[in-house]
C-alpha cells in the first residue's frame, strides 16, 4: 500500500533539485535493480509487484524497506510508459575526486553531454570496456536523472562519477599530472594508426558542439574516426555513445 | 496556409498502414532535409516556416511543392515535441533485393530490431562507414516510421533498404552465393584477433533476444566484443548500435 504522500514524494524527484536535496534517485525495472543491489549503492525502499516479491526479498540487504504494491500503485510511481514490476528509491553516491585515482588508468570526461540516453549509453559503454572515472563537465545532464539511469540498464554502479568546473579541473590535469588528454577532431590523425596510451582522458563532446573551444586547448592528441562514406550517404557526424564506443574499443584493444 | 484535411492527412501518415498506402514518410529538420533533397528521394512536398523559407526555395527540385506555414501549423503536423523549421512529404523508395548486389561489398542484416532509436542510429552507423545494403527481417520497425527517420539525421539516403523473410533470405544466400555470415555471441572469437573478410553479412540482433537460434544455425563465424569489466561494474550487454559500432569499424579499419 502506498499513501498519498509517499507517491508526492515520489513523482517530485523526477526534479533534480528534490533528488539532490534528499540526495536519493530513483531505479526501475528487473535488471537494473538486479545490478544495483549487487553494487555498494545503498536501496532505501523498493516498491514491487506480488510477481517479482519474493525474488527481491532474497536479493535486499536488512536496510532496504521492501514493499508490495498493485500495478495500479506503481503506474502511479513509475517514470516509465510500462512500468517494469520494481521501483527503488536509492541513495546518492557522494563522489570525490582525487587526480592520482586517474593515473595509470583510462578516463572519461563528458563535454556538455545533455542527453540523458546518450549519458546513460556511455555509461554502458564505460561498464563494459571497465572505465571506472567518469568526469563530467557541471553542464552535463544530471546522471541521477531517471532516463539517464533507464539508459545504464544497471551500468550506473561500479563508477566514480563527479561533476567538475571544466576549466578548473583541466588546469590541474595540467599542472598536477602528466596524463596525455584525446579527443576526436575532424582535422585528427586516424585512431586506427595511432599508437595509444594505456591511460589518459579521452574527452567525449557535446551532441550539438563537439569538444568545446576552450577544452581543445588542453588536448594533447587530436584523433579522428575515419568514414568510409559514398558520396550519396551524406552523414557528417557520428551519435557521441557511437563515437566513444569506437574510441574506447580502439584504446582497449591494443 | 494548411487546410484541415492537409493537417488530418500528414497526421495520419504517423501510422504505417497510411504511409504504406500511400507510398510516403515524413522527414522533419533542416539537416536531415539537406540530406534527403540532395539525395534521390522525390521530395513531394515541403512545409517550411517563414525564416527558412528562401533557402529550401534555393534547394528544391521543380517536382517539389513548397509551402510557407507559421510556426502554429506546423506544431500542428510536426511529431517532435520542438518542431524544426521544416517538415516534408517524401515518397518511400521502392527497393529490391538482388543477391549478387551483396557480392564484394559489407552489408548489415537487422534480425528484429524493435527500437526505432536503433534502427535510426545504425543507419547513421552504416552511412559512415559506406555499407549501402540494409536487409531487414519483417519484424524489424518500418524504416519510415519518423522516429526512425529522425535519428537517422538523413542517413537514410543513399541506402538499399529491403524487409525479407529471415530464413528464406539466408537460405538463398546459402545455396546462391559464398558470402560469409557474421554475427557476435558471446562463445565467439575475440573480434580483435580475427581475420575479418572484405565482404558478407553482417547480422545484428534484437534488443531483447539477441541473434534469433533460426538465425544462428546460418552464420559462418561467431565474434565476440571482448568486455573489460571490473567485476563491480555489471554489464552483461552492449546496445545493439553500440555493438554495431564496433563490429562496422573492426571489419573496416583493417
Amino acid at each position: 500500500m502506498l499513501t498519498k504522500a509517499k507517491i508526492k514524494y515520489i513523482n517530485a524527484l523526477s526534479l533534480k533539485k528534490n533528488r539532490t536535496q534528499d540526495s536519493i534517485f530513483i531505479a526501475e525495472g528487473i535488471k537494473t535493480m538486479e545490478e544495483i543491489l549487487n553494487s555498494d549503492f545503498s536501496v532505501k525502499e523498493i516498491y514491487c509487484t506480488k510477481e517479482v516479491f519474493n525474488y527481491f526479498s532474497t536479493l535486499i540487504k536488512k536496510e532496504t524497506l521492501l514493499v508490495e504494491v498493485s500495478e495500479n500503485e506503481l503506474e502511479k510511481i513509475s517514470l516509465l510508459k510500462t512500468p517494469q514490476k520494481v521501483l527503488a528509491l536509492v541513495e546518492q553516491k557522494k563522489a570525490h575526486l582525487v587526480l592520482t585515482d586517474l593515473e595509470n588508468k583510462l578516463n572519461l570526461f563528458l563535454d556538455d553531454i545533455n542527453d540523458p540516453g546518450n549519458m546513460g549509453t556511455i555509461l554502458r559503454i564505460a561498464a563494459w570496456f571497465g572505465i571506472e572515472n567518469i568526469i563530467c563537465s557541471n553542464d552535463c545532464v544530471d546522471v541521477y536523472n531517471p532516463k539517464v539511469v533507464q539508459a545504464t540498464m544497471g551500468a550506473i554502479a561500479g563508477k566514480n562519477i563527479v561533476y567538475v568546473d571544466k576549466t578548473d579541473f583541466f588546469k590541474k590535469v595540467k599542472t598536477e599530472t602528466k596524463l596525455p588528454i584525446f579527443g576526436t577532431f575532424l582535422d585528427g590523425s586516424t585512431i586506427y594508426d595511432e599508437v595509444l596510451a594505456k591511460s589518459g582522458i579521452i574527452v567525449l563532446g557535446s551532441e550539438a558542439h563537439g569538444i568545446s573551444p576552450e577544452i581543445e586547448t588542453f588536448i594533447t592528441k587530436k584523433l579522428y574516426i575515419p568514414s568510409f562514406a559514398t558520396q550519396m550517404q551524406g552523414v557528417e557526424s557520428l551519435n557521441v555513445a557511437v563515437a566513444a564506443a569506437i574510441v574506447c574499443s580502439e584504446f582497449r584493444r591494443r
